[in-house]
């Protein structure tokens, strides 16, 4: 209980608050009312770019009890037999058929791309304000329908509501919300130090002006099939570009309704539509897109084989691309580690999070001894308690969802398998599961594997499944050389006590993010986002994904003062055409050298002296 | 003349200064002491990071007036008959025979590479004080040998020594001088907003840490042999990476003296001198070079037919490339130009520099009418003046040197031809030149070609060469749709009275850099320079040149003041596996959005509610 006693002359108040209510009401509204009339977070609150509210129907299929028909095998999969252009979708959970789709033609794909061109040519020039409009609509729309998106997207993948709610709804709505307040921000005008001659720095100033690409291309990968989604269109219009993007052909279903809802907020605020273009098709009929010459920016997200063949086909048009593959993400544990109870919780959710179909799931837990007897204890206990299933329609309560379909499985097994044989240690799952309430799922045990060691299959390959990989290191030394020891290098984490101690192992992991005593916290907190080694390259998420996407234009010109005092620089006469004197106009630029960059005074003195007499 | 009176007491001093001795002794000096002691520029007079003195023996076929040896047809070539493992340097001004030198082998290629990879490892921990030392004597030795660097340049490649001034070694200087100043500030560590969520946005900071890539590459054009092979060594000796450079087959031997020299520089301060590596050989051979596994960053800068190959070989190993090619550069140039004498002098530069072989070289000189008319008459006098040879030996009075090679002059006579076919005016020049003193040289007459228009060859071609085009426009939209009508987007300029109307012009043109009243100064003034287009991608240059080195390091890590109190973010009980109740896990995270995300109060108070109650 909080007392708070207001006494004023002859007058006295007496309140008693229950903590609860201070920390959750009193607290937040005061923090709300910081952040809306006190801080300098631009325009979260500006009227004129309010939300607007809209109706956009949602999908029986993504209803609770939907009752669709079960596919069974031999007709579960994408394929449909003798149609090669055409993709089933059904719900790897449960089986549940979905729709089927005519894969994108060339024609088309080419018809999409130009709709998008033209569309782009007027958007380049919309304001901020309208931008972020666009934003704040997409925004409250998924804040006020995260149930209705969230089953889309489980329907589509087989994931758990509990891990759509944060892989899919709150990092697409912190992407939204970063860039509602700090886009604009990123996008102004930089300027730049200008030149450090001493002479020509006088003169000249430069500044670099973000401007859109044209018609950017993202082809995105499913495990996340709305934040994957939405990520590069979002970034897309917030900076003045259009977009094509080709979803992954596992999720085509979901992807449709998700990019006609953002369609329908381009229309409601009367916003040429076809800035937004959907394609998909079997990976072997991407080449046509990826070689297409009105593409201005491609982002890849997928996997390493596929990778080659997007870069490859970009070359031919000199597109640039940002690639973002696969991990072996580590988790360092040292010993001094306060509570290894709460961090188990920490590694099961970073491992099975979306049944570990996560790029920067946790791939691997490298601990040194105390800290690696203390976790195997604690986690061999837990690991039992998972529960695998569907509840999209609220009928069980489960903890891992499916996976995206059964290709994989045998691989997962391979590489379990093998560690086995090398020495490692199954405590629990290893194989592929039979649901009994869903027997055309497809869903793989929740799996504890330790005493696993470097040299086997599974520590240096990425799984992308849900095994819980546990490494012993006797020193950092050797916990860094076994993180830093694969050819992936996306992101790792370090949990310690001693701050100073995993902020140095932070500086010696070779990956694109680190996260000190947390868990892939620097995807949420938009910080550019993108790998090193063969994880790829380039940047998306934060004020890098924004500039990325825009032709970063440098531009030169006269200092103001010089301006506005009608003084223009020209050729010095010494160098003019045809050059009067050719050891002059030597001596002078010289001369103009020996100025601009030396730092011996006498040496200046004498160079401004010759510069005066022309080089003479 | 400037008085000056003094009185103190019964005391008086009286000065007579010159005006000249006053701008250019006295303000120097002021403006020196001004640098030095008041203005924040770092380090640029620190003791601890002063230049070293040291001797480097300057070649003899850099000397004036040597008297090498003239190869003479058909020995005059790159080639060397019956071995294709060897490449022949000459003088193309001269035909003076400069050596024979046998190409970079698979295995030695390899070799170079692992090297530079061992001796990285070290160098990326230096300081950063040590690395400016390198660059300080660098710049010093450069500042102090002028001449020699000029005439090594102009030896091997035919140019003037004062397009060398300008061309290699004003720019190389300020591209030292200008990381000695701004290179530490742009590589620290840079502080990002963190999460825009309410809540997580309170708990976690982050940051993006500037680390070397390892070992990076770049393949260089023989344009400027010293300034495009120096540049990428700087950026690489600074950001930390080693780097192994491939020279252009064109200029292989000055390329080795001006490795040679940097090589001695770090000898002198006792590093590794193994950071830097050369390499060359013939470009059917450059394939091993740019798919080897061992590279981490590959820069190229050359023409969009090798940039193909680069950027496949590339992809076989995901090596992230920046990618700078030709141009198709426009002048405009609008009617109220306030004096076209003065700008015809520019033009005149930035056209006939290096015989035109300059990546941002004047290709087009787009005119509203008056300023057509008013250049053409100037310029149709001035071209007449122009004298072609070369000074590296002082014997001739020029304005413009040799082109690297003759394996261009038919493709530029054929463009100049098909122009005159179609209606265009050749004023002067046209076709190449045999001069009486240098029969070998390669030579080509400073061309001036009026009434272009966009339809011919010329106009949407690189001709990367000594042709001056003058295009008509009839109003500021058609020159800007001409400017951009080509596949082109490397850089241009703008010459207008109305800076309000240039810089509109600025933002319309589709360009990687673009100068205001001033002929390319954006490459002077180190912003980051790139195109857009079939012109390129990436940039190097200024800040992002340094940063494009590194691997942005996205670190997340709780606040300090979280830290302070020994609070640690956890996963919250209800989203703890496994989850105790799958609706109240649900609802935790969907409140956890709301009061995240959502601007409005009431929602917002709700949500913290919920969330105190654990979602129930």
């Amino acid at each position: 209980m909080i007392a708070i006693d207001l006494k004023f002359e002859h007058l006295q108040w007496q309140y008693q608050i229950s903590t609860t209510f201070f920390i959750f009401v009193i607290l937040p509204a005061l923090y709300y009312i910081y952040a809306k009339y006190i801080s300098k977070s631009p325009n979260r609150y500006n009227k004129l770019e309010a939300p607007v509210k809209f109706k956009f129907p949602i999908p029986d299929e993504a209803k609770p009890h939907w009752k669709g028909k079960r596919l069974y095998p031999p007709n579960l999969g994408i394929q449909v037999p003798n149609e090669p252009n055409k993709i089933q979708s059904y719900c790897p959970a449960t089986g549940q058929y979905l729709g089927t789709f005519a894969t994108t033609s060339k024609d088309e794909m080419n018809l999409r791309i130009q709709r998008a061109k033209a569309a782009q040519k007027s958007w380049a020039h919309s304001s901020f304000l309208l931008r972020r409009q666009v934003l704040q609509t997409l925004s409250r729309f998924i804040i006020d329908h995260q149930e209705d998106i969230a089953r889309v997207a489980c329907r589509d993948s087989g994931k758990t509501k509990l891990d759509a709610s944060m892989g899919e709804i709150m990092v697409t709505l912190e992407k939204l919300n970063w860039i509602i307040a700090h886009g604009e921000r990123t996008l102004r005008p930089s300027t730049r130090p200008g030149p450090s001659n001493l002479i020509i720095g006088l003169m000249k100033s430069g500044e670099v002006r973000y401007e859109p690409l044209g018609v950017v291309a993202a082809l995105v990968s499913w495990n996340y099939p709305f934040h994957n989604l939405l990520g590069p269109i979002i970034a897309a219009i917030f900076t003045g570009n259009a977009i094509v993007v080709k979803c992954s052909e596992q999720v085509v279903w979901s992807s449709i309704w998700f990019v006609d809802l953002v369609k329908a907020i381009l229309k409601l605020l009367d916003i040429d539509e076809d800035l937004i273009q959907l394609v998909y098709c079997f990976p072997n009929d991407a080449d046509y897109f990826t070689s297409h010459p009105d593409l201005n920016h491609i982002t890849f997200i997928g996997s390493k084989p596929v990778a080659h063949k997007v870069v490859e086909n970009a070359a031919k048009q000199l597109t640039p691309c940002v690639v973002e593959l696969g991990g072996k993400d580590s988790v360092i544990v040292l010993d001094d580690v306060a509570d290894f109870n709460a961090l188990s919780s920490v590694i099961m959710r970073g491992t099975f999070q979306s049944a570990g179909q996560n790029c920067i799931g946790i791939e691997r837990v490298i601990c040194l001894p105390k800290a690696y007897e203390a976790l195997v204890d604690i986690l061999s206990k837990r690991i039992k308690d998972l529960r695998v299933g569907s509840n999209i329609d609220q009928l069980d309560e489960i903890d891992m969802g499916a996976m995206i379909s059964d290709n994989r499985f045998s691989q997962l097994e391979n590489f379990i398998q093998d560690a086995v044989a090398k020495g490692a240690r199954l405590v629990s799952g290893g194989k592929r599961y039979q649901h009994p309430n869903y027997p055309q799922g497809h869903y793989f045990e929740p799996t504890l594997l330790v005493d696993v060691t470097p040299e086997m299959d599974i520590s240096c390959n990425e799984v992308f499944g849900p095994v819980l990989t546990m490494i012993k290191a006797n020193s950092i030394d050797e916990a860094v050389e076994i993180s830093n020891g694969t050819e992936f290098g996306l992101g790792n984490s370090i949990f310690g006590k001693d701050f100073k101690t995993c902020n140095e192992i932070a500086n010696r992991l070779e990956s694109g993010s680190v996260a000190i005593n947390d868990f892939a916290t620097f995807y949420v907190a938009q910080l550019p986002f993108g790998g090193v080694k063969k994880s790829g390259y380039g940047k998306f998420g934060g004020e890098e994904g924004l500039t990325g996407l825009c032709n970063a234009k440098s531009v030169v010109m006269d200092k103001p003062l010089l301006r506005a005092l009608g003084i223009a620089t020209a050729i010095p006469p010494p160098l003019d055409y045809p050059i009067p004197n050719d050891k002059q106009a030597w001596n002078f630029v010289h001369s103009l050298n020996k100025a601009g960059y030396d730092n011996r005074v006498w040496e200046i003195v004498k160079s401004f002296k010759k510069l005066a007499s022309g080089g003479a």
